[in-house]
């Protein structure tokens, strides 16, 4: 496959419904499965390399409908990785010290260090989706002037919308790249996915009833998520919609995205050996090996 | 003094040489004195408002030459606060965590909870004067292309304004208050200020060489304080260029302002009683008298 980028990054009139859920490979699951480790191992040269750089960062932001995959995604895509280069936040309902700050600053001390991977499972968006959906969550921000839903001025979300724009732009050109995932699947995959839960022992701990009551909400997500991902989706920042109904397919286009547009960083690379070393090295090599015994 | 706001306030074209950096009051020091406690006062009860009423927050950021009265500033600003009203973060140079983060990150991190006063003596204003003054400092920051001073493009201050400005408009837009001081003293004030710290033994631990070489410097560092603050006074955020070679004067106008500008937040009070308090006050003052004992 040549250019995902282009095939699969969103623009300011991206129409969620008009994208695949499931995008059909000619190759079966053994094969995908293979060609994701081959992919997810030559990320990981890439990240020790941007180690060894120290110049670039790279955060990766996962969003998606409940059971759209984040979590086994990112099991698997970082299976190669030295443990040192990834750091993950799942950002769940935020804590009363994360209330006390803006919406924002949770995000911003979560920022990878340089030479790392830091993956936010959920991320800044759900400021601009769970909070649209449910607006008297706004309400614990103690925001001046908001004190009912009501007092919500109309051109909130906007302005969120370019705030987020500007913390990343500034992030981006301070060195970090940053890559959105929106992982789409349809309605109907959700239900399967959430009967699963049901119905396997092991996995009914993930099962929340709120799940039943957010699914309800299935339309209005979708609306917030399309004109977040329009608002937002910029060339230094792009989102990427990813047909998510197939697990490994999902996994894998994710991982070649990551890998194809890494790959145009071509200043990734080990640093220079310190000549001083270069020159001297035989004489370190002949100094340890006649150290005198204590 | 009426609209001191006005009077201080900078634009995008203020000369920092047409500013003076004395400026007379026709009442005498213990007069200033005892009027800058009045204002500290009213400060601290705003403080305890805005504590209670957990809207706003406030960012007060100091800037100067050396010897200019940041470290007095505060110390005599905040003597009628509540200890856990207020926050002050001396910035220096950056630690080898913070290197590894862009240069917003360790400011963003230190942003004031609501309720609450940070104060930052010496700001993230430093990344665009001393950085700018000493470009070599910015190698420092690993930034991806820049490996030498040469690499610096000519839009980097302005793209740095930029930045600057977006991260403050976000959280002034999230119920911060800010207010930027530069604390305007004149080169030969500064001389005798350093010679001061040279004669007194006890405020000799503050003279540092370097005083002497960034002095002579001066002109340079005028031209990116000006620059800065051209670029980056916005009515969001405005800076307030402060006379300050009279250091008492100096405190009251920076008190002043800041409570001028409080007391336009009409918005700051203590929070309604709760009704069912209100209304069951003498049963629950009756049940603590008659209390039996254990």
């Amino acid at each position: 496959m040549n250019d995902l980028h282009n095939k699969f990054k969103a623009n300011k009139s991206s129409i969620l419904k008009e994208f695949p859920t499931l995008q059909p490979l000619d190759i079966n699951s053994k094969s995908i499965k293979k060609k994701t480790k081959d992919v997810r191992k030559k990320i990981a040269e890439i990240q020790e390399k941007m180690y060894a750089n120290n110049k670039y960062a790279v955060l990766i932001c996962l969003q998606g409908m409940d059971s759209a995959g984040k979590d086994s995604l990112i099991r698997e895509l970082f299976k190669d990785f030295n443990a040192r280069g990834v750091v993950v936040y799942s950002f769940k309902t935020p804590s009363t010290l994360e209330l006390k700050h803006n919406y924002l600053w949770r995000h911003y001390i979560a920022l990878p260090e340089r030479g790392k991977f830091n993956v936010f499972n959920r991320t800044h968006y759900e400021n601009v989706l769970v909070t649209r959906v449910h607006p008297e969550y706004i309400l614990n921000e103690n925001l001046p002037g908001i004190t009912k839903t009501s007092d919500i001025p109309s051109n909130f979300w906007n302005t969120r919308f370019e705030q987020i724009n500007n913390f990343e732009q500034q992030i981006v050109q301070n060195g970090t790249i940053i890559f959105k995932f929106y992982l789409h699947i349809s309605k109907e995959e959700q239900r399967k996915r959430l009967l699963r839960r049901l119905n396997k022992p092991k996995h009914l701990w993930k099962f929340s009833i709120a799940d039943l009551n957010e699914r309800k909400l299935w339309n209005k997500y979708l609306n917030c998520y399309e004109d977040a991902i329009q608002n937002t989706s910029k060339d230094y920042a792009p989102w990427y919609i990813i047909p998510s109904d197939n697990k490994e397919i999902s996994r894998l286009l994710v991982a070649e995205i990551i890998l194809e547009q890494l790959q145009k960083y071509t200043d990734i690379q080990f640093p220079d050996i310190n000549k001083e070393v270069e020159e001297n090295k035989n004489k370190y090599i002949h100094e340890l090996k006649n150290e005198p015994k204590d």
